[in-house]
């Protein structure tokens, strides 16, 4: 007998009769002689309405109050689930966040999680019991309800997995698992079955969305083995996991996607201690995610430097880079260029293999795609290209790297 | 500085327009230099609605999962009320019941409250919060959610304001006050200033529906003085609280009218020890609700036994005493009247004043009204009539004993 942990998201449970296919499913899975613990998020368009309420009362309403109201949303799809499984003949108990024992710090509607106390859930697991938890939700030290931000319900699920020492912990979603690359633009992409956390975490923080970086980093600290599939089927899906030996035979995990980058490179900045922590020190303080960053000295003896981010913060670095262009001097000129994309190659097999970048660079070169800058890591190379040339560019490494089905 | 309790009804907190009402409310009574706790329902609506996804999922939904449900309605109300409130300036916040330190006990959706520990709030309003708390809920010592059951919301705020040693719980409603008489039949009915706790009891069990029996038993318990008064107007209300001597310079405080009454008469019980037993417990194992029970013995030598109900238990009394008709033996007959209703007249003058019942029922034969049933207590007397006549009767009888403007 295993214990599995569940998740659902929001439009897995958003009409009464999905809610019912739910149950079904953990119904079965239950049949299978194993310990059920579903953790499901609100049902999808509720939060959004609770949201309008708060709205209409207050521009910017307390964080801590619409903790308390947003949480009602979870409440009543645990709730509702319970009963559909009962309807089945399963004995099945609701689990706010609190009740699960989750306790939360932090800031009101980005909450982080403390710790878990299981006792009341083994308690009623041992009863023979099916649990149904809230996810993206909590309670501080105090009681207070706090929920988790983006990503939430994730996080949930896997921490609950690693409180209870489940065996999996399966993340529903709406694809059947994580693929070498969007099948949308590659179109024999396959499936990956097994894949690292690290290489999950890669995968996820270059724009392969199925999951956010914290739940796989919890996951990862905790040894939770997860494995992301498809709630519409029944097919396996992808399992993330520890690292095995055999997983470096592989060179290339996946390729994935990240669109809507922007360039800045600050040019004519005079060589002298600090100009580099004042330059992204003001970014910081502006919240700007900077992904790569680039410096090296130009043959005229001033300091060249660029940093990539998203699109949609491009305006918002230009106006922080503002005083501290001026505070460095009349030689420094600030460039950008938006419409970039990124193309990331992930896999823990670049450590043993070498000529990864090599094998990736000549199919971009004979497929025409000018490159721009480069990052790599351990497990990781990627590289911009113009964002027309990104599906193009996808492609060809897909090929490249023979990944395709 | 007073510490008051004010508790809103659904319908007070019905629309988003109506929460920034009650919000204003609660702003001038803080302004006034009081501390204010406010109990409040869900928006009316929004529990109906929620029992309605229910019973889509399942004919008879799991209690325990009712509770968890319908205590969301609540927990929106309060957050948004909050929202309200900081708009206007204040500082508010929101506790569940669980965060209200309402420890429950007994069935789900019909809860009992076994203690309030007033901890946090205390702390909170230390602070200078303003706290608005979820009516009609609480949490068992595990702390599982579990709702009151009707005029939960009532009992709420009645616990809170004893635990938090409140000056005065203000029940609002949508009318002024308790009257010497529905107002709707007699006219110049008029708002009682003050009344006792019995009084209120026997004016609410006998039809003023104002508020529930053991809302009121809990205030008299630990001495809770509450007001209920309209949440539309700032007219003062009715204060209820312990006797003072002065209360029994009145001799009659107020006529209740209770309709619908039905009376049960079996006629030819063989006067043998246990019969009353039989058929008293039949009607319990039935749960009919009986008022007045009369029994005599008739010249014949049979016993002829008397109960009123309401009318819609009238079906089910003759289902639950036909076994035992049969037992009792062939001489047994049963009768049944409805359309009836009962006058009540009720005040703790009654206790040192005589003639009371004389003079109502000279008003009562004088306007040629026929009476039935009678039943006491030290601070009642109650009477059936034909319902035709009810109206008719509450108003000589309130004129007879001067209750009028």
């Amino acid at each position: 007998m295993a214990l599995i942990v569940q998740k659902f998201g929001g439009s897995s449970v958003g009409t009464i009769d999905r809610i019912r296919n739910v149950a079904r499913r953990i119904h079965d899975t239950a049949k299978d002689g194993n310990q059920v613990v579903a953790v499901v998020s609100a049902m999808s368009g509720v939060t959004d309405k609770l949201i309008g309420l708060a709205k209409e009362l207050s521009e910017s309403p307390c964080e801590r109050e619409l903790d308390v109201l947003m949480a009602t949303g979870e409440q009543q799809s645990i709730a509702l689930l319970c009963m559909a499984l009962h309807e089945l003949g399963e004995k099945a108990m609701s689990f706010t966040g609190a009740q699960a024992g989750i306790t939360t710090f932090g800031s009101h509607t980005r909450g982080r999680i403390h710790s878990i106390n299981p006792t009341l859930m083994n308690k009623y697991l041992l009863e023979g019991n099916i649990l149904i938890c809230a996810g993206f939700q909590g309670a501080t030290e105090e009681g207070m309800v706090q929920t988790l931000g983006r990503g939430g319900s994730d996080l949930s699920a896997i921490a609950i997995a690693a409180a209870l020492k489940a065996d999996v912990c399966q993340i529903f979603t709406d694809v059947d698992g994580v693929y070498t690359c969007d099948p949308r633009v590659v179109k024999d992409a396959k499936k990956i079955q097994t894949l690292s956390y690290d290489e999950m975490l890669e995968m996820a923080s270059n724009g392969s969305k199925v999951m956010q970086s914290r739940s796989v980093e919890f996951a990862k600290k905790f040894g939770v083995v997860f494995e992301v599939r498809n709630s519409m089927n029944t097919n396996p899906g992808t399992i993330v996991q520890e690292e095995t030996p055999s997983m470096e035979a592989v060179v290339i995990r996946g390729i994935s996607i990240d669109r809507n980058q922007a360039r800045v490179t600050i040019t004519g900045i005079p060589d002298q201690i600090g100009y580099t922590a004042q330059i992204l020190g003001a970014l910081a303080e502006a919240e700007i995610n900077l992904d790569m960053i680039l410096a090296n000295t130009a043959h005229d003896g001033y300091v060249r430097q660029s940093f990539t981010m998203p699109s949609n913060e491009l305006g918002r670095a230009q106006a922080a880079l503002k005083p501290v262009m001026a505070a460095l001097g009349s030689t420094v000129k600030v460039e950008t260029e938006a419409g970039l994309a990124k193309l990331s190659l992930v896999g823990i097999g670049m450590r043993s293999h070498s000529g990864v970048g090599a094998t990736a660079f000549k199919a971009l070169a004979d497929a025409n795609i000018k490159t721009g800058m480069i990052s790599t890591s351990e497990i990781k190379i990627a590289v911009m290209v113009d964002e027309s040339d990104i599906e193009e560019a996808a492609r060809v490494v897909h090929r490249a790297f023979n990944l395709g089905v």
